[in-house]
C-alpha cells in the first residue's frame, strides 16, 4: 500500500494535473504511474521530479532504451522492487529483447560481485586509469 | 596499497600466466590491470573471474559500450572507486564520449534519487508492470 | 512471516516480560512492535538493542522528533520497509507533519542523487572541509 | 583527482558563471565547492541540480540544520566521502554542535544496526502502522 | 511473481535439464529452487552460475556452514529476502542451530553499526593494519 | 584524516581511560585502534559500542575466527575500508590462512552477484523455505 494513498486525475488539484497532462502527452499514454500518484501529495517535488526525468530521459548521446538500461542496473542493484518492475516495463516499451534482459541481468551480478573484490583487496588504481 | 600486493607476469605461475596471456590476447593489449595482479594470489578464482568477464562483456545483444556504461552504472552506485577508475577507461577505449558520460552521470544520479522516493513511499506495483 | 515467529507477552520469560514492561512504560504505550516480538528469540539481542534505542533515542542535544527524521532518512536509503513503516508511525506519533514528511522525503531523494554525483566524479575534498 | 578537473570561475562559461554567482549570493560566501567545479563540465546538470538544493535545502517546514543532518545521514550510510565532509562543515555553519554531531553519528549507527535485525527476520509490519 | 515465470524440469530444454540434474545430484535432493527455474531463461547464466556456486561453495579452507553464514551476512546486508529465505534454509540444513542463527544476526547488525560510524568519522587506518 | 582527531590515552579522561583499560586488558594488547581513539569524543558511544563488541564478539555458539569472517562479508559489503583493514588484521590474529580469505573473498562476491540476480528477477519464496 502506498503510504500516502494515489491521487487520480480527476481528484487533483490543476497543478498536479498540468504535470500528468504533460507525462501523458510526453510518454504517448494515457496510463499515469502509481509513482505520480503518490508523489503527487507534494506538487513541488512532482513538478520538479517530472522536469528532472522528461529532461534526462530524452533521446541525446545516449539512445532511450541504453538509459532505460543504465536505469535498471541502479535500481537492481539498490534493490527497488518498484523501480525494477517500472522501469522494466519501459525498457520491453522502448524495444527491450529477452536476451537484452538476460545480459543486462548477468552484467548487472558481475559488476555487483567484482566491486567487492576490489573493496577486499583494497585495490589501487593503475597509474594508466588517473 | 593492495591488500595481498599485485603479481608480476614474470614473477606468476605457469597457471597464473595462461590467464595473464589470455587477457592481453583477448583485449589486444599488453596491460594487465591491478584487479588481475592482486585476485591472483587466488588462481581459482582469477580464473573463473576473467572466463565470466570474458563471456559477459563480450558483443552479445548488447555491444561492448552500452556494457560498460551498465557496469558503471553499478560501479558508481555502489561506490566502487577502482571499479569507477578502471571502467571508466574502458569505456572511454571503447568510444565513450564527454557527452554520453554527462548523461550516465546524470540517469544514475536520477535513478538513486527516485529509487528513495519510491522505498519513502512504499510504492505498490502498477497492475500494468505485474 | 517473521522468521522466528513472535513471542507474546503471555508466553514471555521473565527475563523478556522485564523488557516488555520497560518499552511500555518508557513509550506510554501498550502495543510491542513486531520487531521486539521477534528479536526477543535472543533475549541478549532484545536487552541490548532495548538499551541502546532508549538511551540514543531520548530527548538530547537533538529532540525526538528530529532524531526520528534522521532515522527514517538511514531507513530508506537502505530500502528497510519495516522500519520505514515503523519509524514513520514513530515520527507522525513525535508531531511529523504532511509537509514535514515531504520536504524528509525530498532531501533524501536529492541526497542520494549528489552522493553518485560525487562518487562518479571521483570528487577532490576541498581544502576548507579538512 | 576529479574526473574531468575543475572548472574555476576564470575559465567558466557566461552559463556556468550565472550558476556560480547564484551559488555565492544565496550562500553568501565567495567560495564554490569542488562538487560544482566538477559538474560544471554538464551545464545542464550543474543548473538542475543547484536549483533541486536551492529549493529542497531552503527554510521550510524543517529549518535548514535539521535538513544538514538528514543529509548527513543519507551520505553516511552511502559510505561518500566528499558528502560527508562538505555536508559536515555545512552542518557546522549552521550551528551544529559538538554534541548534536556525536547524536547524530550514534543515530546513524543504530539505524543501520537495526535494519539489518530487521531484514535478518522478515518482519511483518504491524497492522498498527499500515 | 518471479519476472520470467519459472521452467520446471518437464519444460527445460536438454541444456538447463543438465544443469538441473547435477543440482540435485551434487545437492542429494529432488528440490530445485526457484533461483534456478528463474534464471534458466538464460541457460548461459544459469549454467556459469551453477558452476561458480558448485566451486565456491563446495568443502575447502572453510567449511559448508561457515560459507552459508557469511552468504547470509551478505544476503542481509543488501536487504535480499529471497536470499536470506533461501540461505537461511540451505544453513539450517546444514546444521546451524537457532543460537548461532542469533549470533549471526547480531553480528551483522553490530557491523553495520560500526561500519557507518567509521565512515561518519572518516577513520584514519591505523599504522598496524596497513 | 579522522574528523575529530583522536583521543590518546595519556590525554583522556577517567570515563574513557576505563574503557581503554578493558580493551586492552580483554584483547591482551597495549594497541588501542583509531576507531576507540576516534569515538572517544563521544564517551557514551564509545561505552556502549564497546560493551557491544565484547558480547557478540566474545566466544559463543560460533567461534571467534568465525565472528571475523562474518564481520568482513559485511564491511566489504558496504565498501568500509577501516572495517575491512581492522577486522582483517583481526582475522589473520585469530588464525585466518590466506587460502580462508581467499574463499572468504569469493564467497562475497559470489554472493553480492547472485543478490542482484534475485532482485533483477523478482524472485518468489519457495513455498520449503517459508
Amino acid at each position: 500500500m502506498s503510504i500516502f494513498g494515489l491521487i487520480e486525475y480527476k481528484d487533483a488539484s490543476p497543478e498536479v494535473r498540468a504535470v500528468y497532462d504533460d507525462i501523458m502527452a510526453t510518454r504517448k499514454t494515457d496510463h499515469i504511474n502509481n509513482f505520480w500518484k503518490a508523489i503527487a501529495h507534494d506538487p513541488a517535488t512532482l513538478k520538479r521530479t517530472w522536469e528532472s526525468i522528461k529532461q534526462i530521459m530524452a533521446p541525446g548521446a545516449l539512445d532511450p532504451l541504453t538509459k532505460e538500461l543504465i536505469y535498471m542496473a541502479v535500481s537492481v542493484t539498490n534493490g527497488c522492487r518498484y523501480c525494477i518492475a517500472s522501469h522494466g516495463a519501459a525498457a520491453r516499451k522502448k524495444g527491450m529483447t529477452p536476451q537484452q534482459h538476460a545480459e543486462l541481468v548477468a552484467i548487472i551480478g558481475l559488476a555487483n560481485e567484482t566491486n567487492r573484490h576490489a573493496a577486499a583487496l583494497d585495490l589501487q588504481i593503475d597509474d594508466q586509469f588517473l
